[in-house]
């Protein structure tokens, strides 16, 4: 049985879960342990003994095992730091050292390296007694006596060659490797690009310091598009859809406060032409349409420039064109919608300058809605901070502002011809 | 240099390509056509001579070609078709025969299988002379007479173990496999829960058909992300950041219509009311920000739902717990930006009745937001039709509704205080 099912029949039992963990043998615990969640892995801790803990943790990988200290609170960290035996405990300190969203915050130290003399003979020996040790031995890593990545040769190369043959006839000598403080998402991209299975990290004097692999990569790539979601629909990216009521409301709120602030000021521009509405009142009832268009003309180009920044498509070659392009669209289609909109104020009004007032609004609205749609998020972007905070919430606000000035100002202009 | 960064290199090069291309080996055209979109294979393919594409299009693997026929008009798919080999044929054909979207459509017919009387001697020998050939062999499957599969082993097990020992002894027997009709987002999911590098893909009858690597699990992922994030945010998942403006309009225009669509039944819900507002004006000023704030309440729970469904985590078991969940998260920061929203109308009107009219009519709007922003997807998922479809669009016209009718409803009933 994968130790995921395993994981899975334990997360269903509804009955003690002591008494069926104590059941199962140590390295069938060390394998559902690395595979659960870094909260669950605390829990599954807890049922166990002192010694059976002490036992589990030094088997864990390293990285597994600071994604669990990292995620508990101090006190319990210190508890399980200490009982990490003495020889181990350098490695994970060192992979504490690097910021948890980088090359080197998801790499595991666990990697296989040998010397270019060796011969395939020699290698399939030592991978015979090494074997049990490395989760990842489908990349051997050729290091010099500096510990500087000089080639890579994978387990095919080595099947397929004669044990007689030295390694360094066969390694392949340009290895794409990631710098140690590279950015996860960048890490993914990396991925993506060559389909490789891991790759390995090394530091700016290129010695090699672990390996990535792919399975942590999805991961990443999973997490960083919940975040891109979770933050375009006005989200805290820690909430989770099964979280408590008040985790929700405390991670909401300040959200909606900001949009609060934003609508006063939508409606301070409908305040001040209130005089304008008073006289003719189906304004009001015009204002939705203008708004609403706007804010999803807005949000269609925020939503693509977004989603390019974050995969690597809108780059500063293409920038410009992207732009002027945005504004096109959003000329083309505001009139289209500008001519409709118009059509329907003229028959609503029976007034064929209210026709013109709002369908002006409404061209000139989306036009403005695809200019902040593009310029919000890539001025983020320059600015270093997530252009998906950009959100739907400060696009709106623009289009929702200015739809309403553009609206009732030209409303206001041709005020006597609307009575 | 790895194909990945000669493709960079010919995409970037301003001179005469098919200068450029011929001096390539067939082999390195190969790999550098394997690599590229489906688009761009097309687009190489016709800067070389017949009897190069010939040659290159028996070399490309079976799934690729398959992804490139499916990408281009019929005629030029028969034109390549015509060029294949006879023996590949029928296996092209086959693979053309599954729904691109299904594991059968991502899966790639080159695997190594054997039979369970080899032994690891055997089976070192099979793969020295078969290796040119499969792309992915870590895990060697083990197939029974029928073609069923029965076993895997992988390459580590068969460099740790004898020669003489038969694969029957050492092969795992329970493989995780899928079937041929699984979506293709599911076998994501599938490759996420178990950090797989393969899974191989069988029929009904446990026949093995291909293998799924993870590296096309990777594409299958950030395509669905995307698709999720341009459907929420109005947008056709098939347009390109760096498209052209005449298909953005065309895939834009008629979200914008189904979006005026909504945002006319908005404004008559404010035009049933014109006569209250023409009585208190400062109603026209709130109305954006009731409208605002329930469009974004919806929004966050709209979010968290459809993401929620994405990855798995909103099942039938929590489904009740996470509605009661948001309506409550409605009712707390309802509650909250009622009071303050009812205290700056009180203050903007000097008058307690318009505070208590606008924070209730907030409060209720926001509570209808999150049960909208949890039963639309939910239905559409229900229905079979992708929840990301609900979009920002369709909640939000919901709140602008709703919050008019209840604003403005409450305004009529308390008329005669408010003016």
């Amino acid at each position: 049985m994968h130790p995921e099912d395993l994981l899975d029949v334990i997360r269903r039992y509804k009955g003690d879960r002591t008494v069926l963990i104590k059941k199962l043998p140590e390295q069938v615990l060390v394998d559902i342990i690395n595979q659960a969640e870094d909260q669950e892995k605390v829990g599954l801790l807890e049922l166990l003994s002192e010694d059976m803990q002490k036992g589990v943790i030094n088997k864990i990988s390293a990285d597994e095992l600071v994604d669990l200290i990292e995620s508990v609170p101090d006190e319990e960290a210190i508890e399980i730091l200490n009982k990490i035996d003495y020889n181990d405990i350098d490695e994970v300190k060192e992979l504490m050292s690097y910021d948890p969203d980088t090359a080197g915050g998801i790499m595991t130290p666990d990697f296989i390296a040998i010397n270019k003399l060796m011969t395939i003979g020699d290698i399939l020996k030592y991978l015979r007694s090494e074997m049990s040790e490395a989760e990842t031995a489908y990349y051997i890593y050729i290091l010099d006596d500096q510990d500087s990545l000089i080639g890579v040769v994978s387990l095919r190369d080595i099947v397929v060659n004669d044990l007689n043959v030295q390694v360094s006839e066969i390694m392949t000598e340009n290895v794409i490797s990631v710098p140690v403080e590279m950015d996860q998402e960048e890490v993914g991209h990396v991925f993506e690009k060559y389909g490789f299975l891991m790759i390995p990290v090394v530091n700016t004097k290129n010695k090699m310091l672990g390996i990535i692999t792919v399975d942590d990569i999805i991961e990443v790539l999973q997490d960083e598009n919940t975040e891109d979601i979770y933050r375009l629909g006005g989200l805290h990216e820690g909430e989770r859809v099964a979280g408590s009521v008040r985790d929700s409301v405390k991670r909401r709120l300040p959200w909606l406060f900001v949009n609060l602030l934003t609508a006063i000021l939508a409606a301070a521009t409908v305040g001040l032409f209130e005089g304008t509405i008073q006289r003719v009142v189906t304004l009001a009832t015009f204002m939705p349409i203008v708004a609403g268009m706007g804010g999803n003309t807005g949000t269609q180009t925020l939503t693509i420039i977004v989603r390019g920044i974050a995969l690597g498509e809108l780059t500063f070659e293409n920038a410009k064109k992207v732009l002027l392009k945005e504004i096109e669209v959003g000329m083309t289609t505001g009139i289209s919608v500008g001519i409709t909109v118009g059509i329907l104020g003229y028959l609503w009004e029976n007034n064929p300058i209210f026709g013109v007032v709002i369908g002006l609004a409404m061209l000139l609205n989306m036009v403005a809605a695809t200019f902040s749609g593009y310029v919000i998020p890539v001025t983020l972007k320059k600015l270093n901070i997530d252009p998906a905070l950009a959100s739907a919430v400060f696009v709106t606000t623009v289009t929702d502002i200015l739809g309403f000035f553009f609206f009732l100002g030209l409303a206001t202009i041709f005020i006597t011809s609307l009575i």
